[in-house]
């Protein structure tokens, strides 16, 4: 099986981004995509540097992703799919440009800055030939997949509770680096600060391994950070409909997490527990059994590279999602089906749905509101 | 300095108690107390088993806790303590009769089973020349009261974030023994279920630390063991008069925990973390700095009894709370002011009114309600 | 049942001792032994104020053990048993004054301070018609018996290796405490430095967990304080008879252990693990298979007080000794056949004979010499 | 400042192959390489179709490195640095190759499969203008670069002990996996088993941070699944000419240890621990202070790509190497003085010096020998 890399462009991802690297590595990774071509940064200075830098030839440069969209579409040897990595308000326009150009779109969360642009996009994505993927990079780590299959196939029982949070001390104090300042600006970031930058992650990931979307939350928001115009904690508590229940935290502002994503969730007759500081392990524990470490090798487990033992960790797991989505993409172009756990539009519109809900929640001094129809 | 055993008796700790034993080791453990007199168990039969078991002599044995107060106050050789180890709603009557008595006493937690036994016993205890002391043993651990004194002198700046939580999983399924039965019956427990039992532990724990009481909490309480009739789940938010936001989670349904009490700080400049399954570790983690291991011998610790390294636990901490008891007695035997961090009255009136509260706001479809105005 | 405690005395421990007080809370914790008597120190002033802040009464206060040893021998209400816990040296004159009068004696490690010592007391005690127990603390914690008993049904199949170490850092500098003193002078501890304070532990509990004496070692004995006359670090060596392989490594000197203990035994098709930083936790590992957490309550464990998650450690696990020792005396004198795991002159002899070969192969450079021949 | 990626070719890591995959996804995470040229399996039609999955093109796949190191040497666009993954036997013949012809060289460890051939290859480096690179990636790890810096520079005082393990399972039955066939083949993979294939890592790594080679060793070789030719398992006991001691144990047959690579090193004042399981933390224990747990962030770390709780691991810590060796290649062919601190023909030489020192000392039952003077 010859792999040809899938011709690949960026938009975002110039200096000073921090994601956008990731991006580019984790698509390099496994040698499944080529990355010639870019509109890295709306300064046309900037941009060029960034595309010289990174190895984009200048006529594939471009100050506009619109004309990007436009002009790689019309080429014989135009690209097969594009990553965006820009603050969140541009998500939106720029998914839809290369949507509807018939190109790929491999876009990073959440997925934009309005509940109303996210489900513009799922109309747009459901009519484009073009496929979308969210990288909601968690929920393709393997020990991740495993609890999912697991939970899924009855191993916990019927679940009851699953507990969810995300913190983070980057924020503690005020900061003006560019990375905290479109994430505090609400007309780039959109109306949640830290529910919108980890809490999609931590709701995302909940979801994808429960099997289960709440049905309300109450949600306290809180800024913590003078002048800061947006949350950057939130407690929240959730409840599903089928009586389990959920608790939701997270936080830019606790003095010495790092980036401390972790998940519990427990069934009537077995836990799963698993935290991003040591990603390769997921515990079990059945009711009145010693507890389990699952590892790599002791369960087979798809989505690795080297033995048990060789740890792997975020650049890896967010290779996973571009290894996936380059199967679903040559899987698209050659017409066959294809059947993927990717995230992808669905998963998008349920992050502003949360989002919205946890705002409406705040709102009304925290009731309980409906998630998904705000 | 010469130690003179305080005479002390029991009421409750029969066969099959669990926390009776406890209190026993930890009366004994720095050989602070001489265990002489008891009322077991309100069975004669096994009250007497118990107490020859135990080696209280017949004479000193009683079937009734009322005559026992009034009894061994008119001894000349008397008890001088008591302890109190019963079903909540005995606690009440017994505590009352004993200091009314002259005698002091040391009770388990919660104090009553209703708030306003709470505050009656508050209005006893303040015209009782005996001491109350309540055994929320955690507050007793070195780390903990190490922890309690960096936040007191601004080693956190001021606190942003508390969250608490302790898991168990002895009632995940429905049970019948007797320490299940008694805590699933209202009249007997008192209105909460989990966060009478453990709920009260994390809280005062977090108010110990923190040095803060919640104004104000929105609780969801669950029974998801079908015919339970108090809660075996709870998922709370709190809010702190300076702006400080909360979470507290308590549950005895998630398979895989223990006896999972865990508390995190974050303050403005650096946060602390504890868990039970480590008693001894406490985590201080400044912004932009290292975590460091707090324990023993690293930073001094009274209420150790051997070298770092040599595991002290629950039992060691539970005597803490009876050495301090002892060394309290003394002083108020003589006369002496008394310094102590020792919980009593104001923790048991604290732990009623947020069982109280947690109550009114779930029936309020998890209102904020205030903490104390019940 | 009944227990009526044991009347106990104590030679050793008195005041600026460390592990008298740890013989005194572990003999008193489970009730079933009463502290009557006394030879705490051989200064007789100190021995005076150390009984009186125990509460051994003056008249059972003796200067000299051997006095000690006859009078209570000879007194209806006088000691059953005795607690040894002096410097090294005095092991085994009071162990045999003792035994020789009949009465039980529970004696601290290493058994005495040269081989020699050792198996005259051995011989004494086959004579005697009195128990003698070693306090090799680390063998009564539950975990341990639990992996002891796994090994011995062939859970981990043959042994191929046994890795031990004990480390520690109070030694690191030139120290004239108390404790260092007597540590640090042959005439008092025996040849052996860290070997014989800690390296005794660690063989014992290898040998007890695994059933296997190691036939040879090499030993390269190291004293890096200046000064000092024994040795502060050991690297050793072992084979066993089975073909099976092992290292023991025991430090003073290294700074961040605090008493670190760890042992690990690897046979064909499984493993296990512990350390005595979680003393509660035993990992066992199945080739092939996830790593379990065997906790308490997972697997029934004797030995324990409370119920898993309340954490016990080095004074319940010494209790543990004293409380079978308990039942081992009351057993003996009713003349009652009674199994026990309890340490004892065979665990004492091979200690002194494992300090005799590690000094005997450093002595000739770290060439592998046989154990128990010396 | 552009980087234009080093042109590449690759010995060995044909399909099939554990190690290839592993230096083509670090050659390629940083962008730095481009992999064109291969001869990756002496069986042809397997090297066609690695070549062909890989991306090589037919016409740059060679059926004899020889014939490769030659016609690439001539090509205008032929490979500037080559990587070697063969199995041991392979690496000298290989390497001699490629550095006579010019091209610069990345080599997999052990170095070569003799002393001999280590030495021979020493001078052959020595005479030539490539630069000759050894993958013991371990030592590329920041947390462990950190290490060494910190003890270079006094802060654990002079170094006392030095202790270092590296224990997996995956031999602990008999294999023949293509894996475990050449590893167990004293003609490919030279007289060491398990020293060679882990032992070195670990000899090199300790070696690396604590910046001194042990003058003296013993070791005691074992080979325990039956009819093996090499050792599976090796304890051996180390002496600097400082007067420290070490020991290293290394296992292929510990069930239950996966890549279990663990370094201790004690100074007189402080001690680092740093363990392969959670390779972004660096513990360091000063005397008489609390344990700090050094992370990225914490201490700023050259050699990572994305913020403090995002875990990298093996990939990256490999990729470390391939991205100093594309700095050192740029570097030396711009005619620039470079420092770096890539493990080269000195970690190669001392660790076919420790391999022999292993194999002298278990032939003359663990005496002490000398290191490199064999």
């Amino acid at each position: 099986m010859t792999h040809t890399p899938i011709r690949l462009g960026m938009v975002g991802g110039g200096k000073g981004a921090m994601i956008g690297n990731v991006h580019r590595i984790a698509a390099r990774l496994d040698n499944r995509f080529a990355l010639i071509a870019g509109a890295l940064s709306t300064t046309p200075e900037r941009n060029a540097e960034s595309a010289a830098e990174i190895g984009i030839a200048p006529e594939r440069t471009y100050d506009d992703f619109a004309v990007m969209a436009r002009e790689e579409a019309a080429r014989p040897d135009g690209i097969e799919a594009v990553s965006i990595c820009t603050p969140n308000h541009v998500h939106f326009p720029a998914a839809k440009a290369f949507l509807e150009a018939g190109i790929h779109v491999i876009c990073d969360k959440p997925m934009t800055s309005t509940l109303e642009d996210a489900r513009a996009l799922a109309q747009i994505a459901e009519e484009a030939r073009a496929l979308f993927v969210l990288t909601h990079n968690y929920s393709a780590y393997p020990q991740l997949r495993l609890a999912r299959e697991m939970i899924a196939r009855g191993d916990l029982g019927p679940i009851r509770l699953v507990q969810v949070e995300y913190a983070q001390d980057w924020l503690a104090r005020p900061s003006d680096s560019k990375q905290a300042a479109w994430r505090g600006d609400p007309k780039k970031a959109g109306a949640g600060g830290s529910i919108g930058d980890i809490g999609t992650h931590a709701f995302q990931l909940a979801r994808f391994v429960s099997g289960m979307v709440p049905e309300r939350l109450a949600a306290d928001l809180t800024s913590f950070v003078p002048g800061r115009a947006v949350d950057d904690n939130a407690q929240i508590m959730m409840r599903y409909a089928s009586g389990a229940k959920g608790a939701l935290w997270c936080s830019q502002v606790a003095p010495g997490t790092e980036n401390g994503l972790k998940l519990r969730i427990y069934g009537e007759t077995a836990g799963i527990e698993w935290a991003h500081e040591t990603p390769e392990t997921l515990w079990f524990t059945k009711l009145g059994e010693p507890a389990r470490k699952l590892r790599r090798g002791a369960e087979t487990m798809a989505g690795s590279r080297v033995p048990p033992g060789h740890p792997e960790g975020y650049l890896e797991g967010f290779a996973n999602i571009y290894a996936e989505a380059a199967c679903a993409i040559r899987a698209r172009q050659a017409g066959q089906p294809h059947e993927t756990l990717l995230p992808g539009i669905r998963d998008g519109v349920e992050g502003l749905e949360f989002i919205d809900a946890c705002i409406r929640s705040a709102e009304a001094d925290s009731a309980w509101v409906e998630v998904g129809h705000g």
